[in-house]
This record gives C-alpha cells, sequence and structure tokens, in this order.
C-alpha cells in the first residue's frame, strides 16, 4: 500500500503552531533549526515510502519465521534495516556520549509516526532498542554502558523487553524468572518470558534482553524483582548465551515481527540498577515504550485515512442524494456522499488532532529530559507522565475505530488483503494490548497520576488550556469552541474530583470507570488541539505566502471536531455520573 | 474453541416472554409446541457445538481452496454439511410443497445463530440457499419451482446470489453481465461477478446461480435489470455449464468460505419473475440475507462473550482494588476486575438485548408471510422491513465492538490466533460490509422505511412499546426504568421529525446522520428489550421453579443496560440535533 508522508501537516504543527526553534533553544539546541528538521524529515519521508511501505505487505504474506532455532525475517526486513542504520536512523534519540545524534522527542515523533504508517511490523525491530537505551543509560553501570550502549544506539545490536511470562502479564508480581548469583559478578537467569518483540531475529549480530527477575534471597511480591541484561551472544567471549527462542507465536497481525517464546536456561546475566529495583528501572524504558505504542496507534490511523480518501476519490458509486455532482461519470465519487464523508473527516479531526497531542507529550518528554531547570524538569516530567497513558491508551482505541472505518468506506473490498486496508485493522489491533493494556493505561492515568498527584499535574494542564482559551475568545469565529471547552474543562475537574470521591468509598469504582475517565479526557484534549489549530490557521491566514486551502481545511476541521466528536464527552459523562455499585457487586453466577 | 449453546436464555425468550405456542398457533402451526421446540433446539446445539464448532478453527488455517476450477472446502466440512443435510436442517424453514418442514422463523432463528456462533464460514455456505429457495418459491415459473426447489430445500444443491461486479456494488444500476434471449426460452449470460459466497464448492452435486443482468434492450439504470437463475450443471442434459469459477478473494476471515469471481461465458439462465423486474425479485432474497447477516453479527458476539466470560473466571492476575477475594489463589481472577466486569457485562447486555429484538424481527417474517389476515401480514410486513436494517445494521456494528472487547479481556493472548478471539473479529468484520454496508442499511432505514412510509411503520412501533411502558411502570423496581424508555421514545420521535425536515432542505443529511440515526433508533430498541425482561423475570420469581439466579441476572442486566448503555443515546442526538452543512459543504481539496 502506498504511503505519502504528511509533511506539510508536520510542518504546520513543527513551526507555525509549537515553535520548534524555540522549543530546540529551551534544550539547549541551537544549533537544530527549521530548515534542517524539514530536511531531516523529507528525507524520513522518502524512506519510509520508498524503503519500507513496499515490504509492509509482503511482511504480512511471509511472516517472520522459526527454523531450528533461528528466526528468518521477512524478504527486504534485513537490507532494509541495514539502509535505517547506515542512514542514521537508528541513532536519532540515542545519547551523545555513545554515538547518538541526541534529536529530540519533538522531530523524532514525526519521524517515527512515518515509520509506524509504512510498515509498523519492520518499526517493532527498531523502536525497543531504543528504550533499551535509555533504560540503559540511565540505570546501567558504567562498565555495562561502555559494553552496550554504543552498539545499542548504532543500531548494529537490538534491545528487547522481557516481562511477561505465561501466568503473569498485567501481574508482573507473579513472576517466577529467576537470578541465582554468580561468583564473577553475573547472574545465572532460569525462566521462560513470552510475548517477546524481537526476542530472535536476522537483522543484528547480537540482541539484548532486559530481563525481569527474582533473586534468590527477594521479597515475594514486585518488590522483589531485579532487572538483568542478558545478551544473545556475550561480547567478551563471543560465546553463544544459554538462551533459546522456543517458538513463534501465530498473531492476528504483525507477522512480519517476530513475537517470541524465549527461554533461558541458565543464561549469564547482568545486574541493572540495585537489586529488587528492577520494575522502576523497566518503568524507564516502558514509559517511553508506551509513548512509541500510542504512536504506532497513530500512524495506522494516519495510513488507513490516506488510503480511504485515495479510494473514496476514485471509487464511482450513485449519485449524491443532492443531485449528481459529476455528470461526465457513469456516477458520483463515494467522496460525495454525507455517509462517506462522515467517515473520512471522523478520521481525519482524529488523525490530526492526536498527532498534535502527541507532538505535546514529546514536547514534555523533551523538557523533562533537558530543560534548563530543575523546576522546568519536574513540571514537564509529571505533564508527561499524565499526558503518557492517554497517547498510549486513546491513541490506539482511536486508531482501531478509524482502521476499520477506512475499511468501511472500501466497502467488501476492505475486506480483501490486496488492498491493505483489513491490514491495518490487524496490525494495530496489538497496539491496545501490549506494553500494557488499555484498561492498565486507564487505571494508572487515574490513579498514578491524577489520584497519587492529588491532581497538581491535571489542574497545571487544564490552567494551560484555559489561557489558551482566553486567547482564542478573541477571535469571534472561534470563540464559539473556546467557550465550549471551557465548558468541558470545567467538568473535567468535576469528573477527576468525582473519580477521587467515588474511590474513596467504592475502590472497585476506579477500574469500572477508568476507561470511559480516559476517553473523556481525550476528546475535551483534542478539542484543545483543535482549537489551537484553528486559531493557529486564522493567524496564517493573512500571510502572503500561506496556504489558503491548508489552514481552511484546519478550520473547518475544527468545526466538525467540535459538532461531531466532542459531543461524545456528554454521554461519557452521563456513564460517569451514573451509579458504581451495580456492576461491582454483580453476582459471579449471574455472568 | 468451545461453543455451549446459550439454551436456557433461548427458552427463557421463547416460552416465558415470548409465547411461542401462541405464536405458533396464529401462523396456523398447530402441531408445534415447546418440547418439540424445545427438542429441535437441543438437538441442533449439539450439532453446532459438537460437529462444526471443531471445525472452526481448521476453516481458518485451511481456508477454501482454487485448485484446476474446482474449490476444494476446508477437511471436514463436507461430513459436516452431509450430517447437516441428512438431519434436515437445511430443509428447515423451506415450504412443505417441495419437501420442506415450514417452521418459522422464531425457532429457525434461534439454531441459526447458534451455526453463526459456533462456525460461520461453514453457514455461508448454506445461509444463501434459503434465501434462494424464498426468492425462487416467491417469483419462479411453475416449471423452475418443479426443477430446482426440491433439490434445493434438501440441500442436495446449493444457491447463490450473484449481484456484484467489479466496479458495481452498492450502485447496481451500473452493472454490465448480459443476457441474450435464446430460441428455447433460455437466456445466455455474460459477465463477471465478484463476492459470490459459495460460488463453487465442493459440497453439493449442483449450485443454482441467481444472477442479475441486463436484456439487450432493457432500459438503463436499476430499471432494466433481471433476475436469472443459472445452474452450474443443467439439469436435463448433466452438462456442464458455461461458468466458471475464476479466482477466490484472499479476506481478512471467514477463510473456510470460498468468495468466488465467476465467469459467465454464455452461460444458460433462465427468468426469475418478470423482465427488468430483477431488483424487487432480489429483494425478496436479499431481505432475508440482510436478516441473516444480522444474526451473523449477534453469532459472533455471543461466542465472543462465551470466550470472555471463560477466560475472565479462569485468569488470575492482581487483586480487586477493594480487597482480595480470592486469598486462597496466588491472584484474583481478573472478573474481580471492575474494569473486567465493564467488558463483560457491555458484552452480555448488548448481546442478550439483540437477542430478543431479533426474535422479535423473526416473529414479524413469520407473520408476514403466514398471518391469519390481510391486515396483520401487511403490519408485519411494515414492521420486519423497519427491523430488519435495523438487525443487520446494529447487530454487525454491535458485533464489532463486542468481539474486540472479548480480545481485550484476553489481554495479549486475545491477539494469539490459537485462543480463537481474535478470528471472531476477523470473521465478524465481513458482516458490516456485505448485503449492503452499514451505511446503506441506515438510509434504508431512514429514507425507505420511515421517510417514504411516512412513520407509520415507526409509529405503531413506538405505540406498542409505550403500552410495554405503561405495563412495567406498574411495578415500582422497573418503573423509573420505563419512565426512561418513553423519555426516549419521545425522543426518537422528534428525531425522525428532524430527520425528515432536514432531508427537505437539505437531502445531504440524510446520509451524513443516517448511521448515528440507526444506532440511537437500536440502543432505544434495547432498552425496550431489557425493559420487558426485566418485566418477564419479575412475574417469574414467585414461580416455585423459576431459576432465581438466571432472572434476578436478568434484572441485573437491565440495570447495566439503562446505566451504562442506553446513555450513549445522549450523544447520538446532539450530534443529530447539530448543523447538518459543515461536513456536505467540506471542499473537496480540503480532505
Amino acid at each position: 500500500m502506498e504511503y505519502q508522508a504528511p509533511l506539510k501537516d508536520f510542518q504546520f504543527l513543527l513551526h507555525t503552531l509549537l515553535n520548534f526553534e524555540q522549543h530546540c533553544e529551551a534544550l539547549g539546541l541551537t544549533e537544530l533549526n527549521k530548515d534542517l528538521a524539514d530536511a531531516i524529515l523529507e528525507e524520513g519521508a522518502r524512506y519510509a515510502s520508498e524503503v519500507i511501505a513496499p515490504l509492509n505487505s509482503v511482511g504480512d504474506e511471509q511472516g517472520a519465521t522459526l527454523n531450528g532455532g533461528k528466526v528468518a525475517t521477512p524478504k527486504g526486513f534485513v537490507e532494509a534495516y541495514r539502509a535505517y542504520c547506515e542512514a542514521g536512523w537508528a541513532a536519532m534519540t540515542g545519547p551523545e556520549a555513545f554515538g547518538g545524534q541526541g534529536l529530540p522527542a519533538l522531530l523524532a515523533t514525526p519521524f517515527h509516526e512515518m515509520l509506524m504508517s509504512a510498515n509498523l511490523a519492520f518499526r517493532i525491530y527498531s523502536g525497543l532498542t531504543e528504550g533499551v537505551v535509555l533504560a540503559l543509560n540511565t540505570h546501567a553501570s558504567e562498565t555495562l554502558k561502555q559494553t552496550y550502549l554504543a552498539k545499542l544506539v548504532s543500531g548494529q545490536w537490538a534491545g528487547t523487553m522481557c516481562l511477561t511470562e505465561p501466568h503473569a502479564g498485567t501481574d508482573l508480581a507473579l513472576l517466577r524468572t529467576s537470578a541465582k548469583p554468580c561468583a564473577d559478578n553475573s547472574y545465572s537467569i532460569n525462566g521462560t518470558k513470552i510475548f517477546i518483540s524481537g526476542g530472535e531475529q536476522d537483522l543484528t549480530e547480537n540482541i539484548i534482553h532486559l530481563v525481569l527477575a527474582r533473586l534468590s534471597d527477594a521479597p515475594a511480591g514486585i518488590k522483589g524483582i531485579s532487572l538483568f541484561l542478558v545478551p544473545k551472544i556475550l561480547p567478551d567471549s563471543q560465546a553463544e548465551n544459554a538462551l533459546s527462542c522456543g517458538a513463534l507465536e501465530h498473531k492476528m497481525g504483525i507477522k512480519g515481527a517476530a513475537t517470541c517464546v524465549i527461554n533461558f536456561d541458565g543464561a549469564k546475566g547482568y545486574l541493572v540498577g540495585q537489586a529488587n529495583q528492577g520494575l522502576a528501572c523497566m518503568f524507564t524504558m516502558m514509559n517511553d515504550a508506551r509513548f512509541q505504542v500510542g504512536l504506532q496507534g497513530l500512524g495506522i490511523a494516519a495510513q488507513s485515512y490516506q488510503g480511504a480518501l485515495r479510494y473514496a476519490r476514485d471509487r464511482l458509486q450513485c449519485r449524491s442524494l443532492s443531485g449528481t455532482k459529476n455528470p461526465e461519470l457513469a456516477a458520483d465519487p463515494i467522496i460525495m456522499h454525507g455517509d462517506v464523508r462522515r467517515m473520512l473527516l471522523t478520521q481525519k479531526t482524529l488523525v490530526e488532532g492526536s498527532r498534535l497531542l502527541g507532538l505535546k507529550a514529546a514536547m514534555a518528554l523533551d523538557l523533562e529530559h533537558r530543560g534548563a531547570s530543575q523546576a522546568i524538569r519536574q513540571q514537564a516530567s509529571a505533564r508527561a507522565a499524565l499526558l503518557i497513558p492517554i497517547v498510549k491508551g486513546f491513541f490506539t482505541d482511536m486508531s482501531m475505530e478509524v482502521s476499520n472505518l477506512g475499511v468501511q468506506v472500501y466497502g467488501g473490498h476492505g475486506y480483501i488483503r490486496e488492498w491493505g486496508m483489513e491490514q491495518l485493522v490487524r496490525d494495530g489491533r496489538i497496539t491496545q494490548l501490549y506494553e500494557g493494556t488499555n484498561g492498565i493505561q486507564a487505571q494508572d492515568l487515574v490513579k498514578r497520576k491524577i489520584l497519587a498527584d492529588k491532581g497538581l499535574a491535571l489542574s497545571a494542564l487544564i490552567n494551560d488550556i484555559r489561557q489558551d482559551c482566553a486567547q482564542s475568545q478573541a477571535n469571534e469565529k472561534i470563540a464559539p469552541l473556546a467557550s465550549a471547552l471551557l465548558h468541558w474543562l470545567n467538568r473535567w475537574q468535576e469528573m477527576a474530583s468525582l473519580m477521587h470521591d467515588n474511590n474513596l468509598n467504592n475502590p472497585d469504582s476506579l477500574s469500572l470507570n477508568a476507561c470511559d475517565f480516559l476517553h473523556f479526557s481525550s476528546y475535551i484534549l483534542l478539542a484543545w488541539c483543535w482549537l489551537q489549530q484553528a486559531q493557529a490557521a486564522y493567524e496564517n491566514l493573512p500571510h502572503f505566502d500561506a496556504d489558503q486551502d491548508f489552514l481552511q481545511a484546519k478550520i473547518q476541521c475544527a468545526h466538525v471536531y467540535f459538532e461531531r466528536i466532542l459531543p461524545r464527552c456528554i454521554s461519557l459523562m452521563q456513564i460517569l455520573l451514573g451509579n458504581t455499585r451495580t456492576i461491582p457487586s454483580f453476582q459471579l453466577d449471574h455472568f
């Protein structure tokens, strides 16, 4: 399936709206400017559309295969990965001390979205390595860093995260993989991990597994979990470590990505960070991974919109209800029909609204790591922490809606594999499940990011949005949108208080309502993103070189969003306001 | 994947709630009683769970294959189909004059739901034959009936419907397949049809295609379309007709069902009904097919709920937020978590609410065909016509939500093929597309079934529901539900009027809002179905042999539905009340 990168939208968001150069200055990255950023994204777009997009259906058809313990990736993946490393894409966000380019997330995020759109299965192999680099750079000893980081940053080696076991997914407290200290300061790792993306592959010389395991004397539960670095090949001796790929999972989608069972049979590993602090270390990686999974959802959704739009312009079927639009054709293109337009504009407003929200989260991640003062870094850290479960949970739920609409626009043809639309549904479906199901994201949002924080990060965010609303109220064309958003900001704080109060009397209510609260919050945030885009469009319309059509489209989309998508909050609020006892008290044998 | 038929629910709905025996009497079927019906459904349940459920994953893995023009169905399908015919299931609803059992839709519907749950791909082969029988019995000449009906009714032969061409799906006016009269009163058919379910297979001796084609002198558009019966094997000569299966589609799901390209190369065909009246004839079949597709959605959803419930009881992960529930286990079963209960009860209330609505539609279909007076038949016909686009459109959209929730309950395991949950998503996805996309169903509902009818059938339905509400208001326990439903009945009529008024000024608004109106209508209808179930449960609780748990569950589910699902109407209404110009006037180059 063809892929055309939305470069115009990236440029609008990065430069017109988010002031990319100013953001880079705040990070101390003074050499990075608009032209360089645009050049990088153009080159990235070329790579995504010309190199990996053509391999997407190949990957789906062939899948990754396991033979004699070795995984073969689909035809073309090896060459595409080599090109990826040679062009320096692997090192884009890596630390400069280990050969990375240290580019900000605000620039990497659009590039990563393009990779996800073009070929999600391929992107999975490189995506986790960046998280491994982050975790090691933050928590590992200097020796481990010196031995492993440079080759992970360059992409010569790849990384994985090994958390899940057959009986322990969401509940890591149950995990059984064990680590026994050896004389040489290493550990002997034993156990079986499942769902390991890229656990074995033929793209890199070595694979560095980050493994959660339990020391023999460790306390029970999650306070007894430690993190270990376990290489496939031991760098000193070049010997193969005592681990193996036992099987590949047969999956609904992302078939080009090898999802492995990895058996550790006394494999040599090295402690990362402190003993029994493994979960905290892993969360450094997991936060990055969750943000990336959100982008996966966005990428899939963006590609589905693109495919649906192309088909809706081409496919001729029936006449518009308001009269023939293309008398020279046998029928009107289906984009002339209200129902098809509704589907396309639902896709477009969800995708482009989410895209801006993702970039805002990326800016918070940048400032968390490189903000000029501790106060800035702390504020940014709280903002990122608040937004990440939303990016992960909402973008991926949104993606399922959008990619299914894409199939629907194609009618029966959407069900046929060669069009590529159904693959997007299958590939994207994983994003609601891995790195913590969306139910877990929602509970993380409410419990850790709002209640445990006493609502401080949420209030700070809402205050920022209120200021943007005040600014937009000066423009009478969008003042009604700003007023609507202000209304919902108040409701948002009320619902957060309600979640808090309900939780005191009835803790089950938190789990019960978390998903609806996450969606409620997300639709309000997207309204903010659309108000800002409309505002920026109005400000730029008078410029002599402005792309009038592009800016007018943004304004129109803002109205579509406020008229047709934002009202979803009304039902969600009604549900949140409802009885929180009926379902928790539902008797087990009544199901 | 295991399948357990919901026999208890069928019995509650058929006997306790819908008075099956009284319905049969009204149809003149005095020999049919409760015991016989239960025995038939029990035997059907055995067939579904023991014979075809075990073939469901086999069918998905092997798929139908094409070799030298011949299709092989997956291993086991031939034997299962033979057993199906030998047990008389094929003849269940067929006319008695041709060997059918003439059983009512009210009994066939639960049986068909079981087939869809157990193995949708397998059911597709037999499902269309019933529609072909109906169309031929209604429109074909006596000669054609004598030659074809008995063997179609017995299942010895199968039928297909050949409508779609590569450039003509929704818009049949564009179809090009031609029919040229021959000397012997037959026609020579030329053209290519696509998406032909069971167009070629190895289950039956002969395949009878109903083909839409255009006579050479026919007027352009849909008024020039005629219907032809085109057998694969000519019964007289036993010669192969000039038609062939050119290819099988590669699909997202229902892989065990052969979806064929059929080429007609001067094939011999026979006119069914009047020349140029083909669409009307085909609609007899299509209405039946649409009802069946709705049941497909229901069947998939019901099976997904069953799978999710089983897993949620077994899977141990984390402790309940309100405190440990199963201290003897390493963790609580996930059914103890609010978020999982929310998903399960969303599934359950949508499935069991829809099940009753489907049976109500089946009763209307029965009365349409066999009601005692013309007045009864006409009223029933209008009721069925109104409900069928809802059954097709809503059940299948609902099914996609429910089967995705089923995957979500399994977490990462939901994405793995061997569990069977993702297959339900892939198999069920077709139901939103074929027999008219759900956008087309929604427009059929608004345009033909409400506006063209001046709202008469809708008002009659709403009046019936009002009477049920009045009855329920006498029970103080459910009086609040009845009041809520009465509120929504008024809103429903207002929204129907709004659709009418909008359409006068802005015809695009009909297409734009039809899907949301269909969903809005459906949630109100399901509220009726839940009110009735709660009402019936209260009435039966005092009986000495009542299943208290089952009835209490129905009452609790009614509350869950009204608290958490019905509020979706609020947002839908807000959207319907909104601006209907923004999207139709969205400029083409702004997409």
